[in-house]
């Protein structure tokens, strides 16, 4: 896959697998919407300070992104850093008409944060062959990148 | 999800991910077929004794599996042991036509290994709600179950 192909992956995808080691240092994977990408290397999910992966994550915060589109036989697995973000900055950001019915106090609800993964590293799956991508090549595919939220494209698709 | 209702989505899955610790230390994930399954307990995957994800095994067993169909926003985790047989016995129940395409020594191809996972907790996620099975529920609706392959059914239904 070139670096263009694995954008267009994670681009067109409406949820990604997060692969995290919980409290008792087993691994341990959780489906999660997965709209906001500044190119390959950041990722922005919503999600609830009470779930059990972003406890984890708090504790450990060495995680993996998998990205897969089953139809094409194509996934991307992007090792790194999950940060979990409490800033009002990152909350409004993600908000979304809506979200109120997930956490009934708004943009300031305690239980509403915002993870922010950084690929340290990714390897790919194809049919047509496996290969690594390193920091270097994400860093400079995703030179001048700002922040996208792909979810209003992606719902309009009827994905 | 009641426990017949996770029996369902794993029979009805032709994939799985699989979340392992590679030999850094990071959690990772690999797709991968995964339609042998005995209950809810055990699972069988063919695959390639070079890939990244057995010679992490082989090193550190501890994994999950996550189960997942999207369009029902249901999943399974399922957290335990991943042990990876070189056995005549799984490797000749497992072998289907055409896989010499993968390993063209065929059967008794070194590149070709069986991963079994036996599962020890699980923890599923649904649009209504979420929650923890033990082994012991496991083990009870397991009892006298047998290893069924449902590739050809899922084909037949043009999954």
């Amino acid at each position: 896959m070139t670096i263009e192909e694995i954008d267009r992956l994670i681009a067109d995808s409406m949820f990604v697998n997060i692969g995290f080691i919980d409290s008792t240092g087993n691994p341990s994977i959780r489906r999660a919407f997965c709209t906001w990408h500044k190119g390959i290397g950041k990722h922005l999910i919503s999600t609830n300070t009470s779930s059990m992966h972003v406890q984890a994550l708090l504790l450990n915060s060495d995680a993996c992104l998998y990205f897969e589109n089953s139809k094409a036989f194509e996934g991307i697995c992007l090792q790194g850093k999950a940060i979990v973000h409490f800033e009002k900055e990152f909350k409004e950001m993600c908000w979304k008409d809506g979200d109120e019915q997930y956490y009934p106090k708004g943009v300031e609800d305690e239980d509403y944060c915002i993870i922010e993964f950084t690929a340290e590293n990714g390897r790919y799956y194809r049919y047509d062959g496996i290969g690594n991508i390193t920091k270097q090549e994400i860093g400079l595919f995703d030179h001048s990148k700002e922040y996208v939220d792909n979810y209003d494209r992606l719902m309009e698709r009827g994905e």
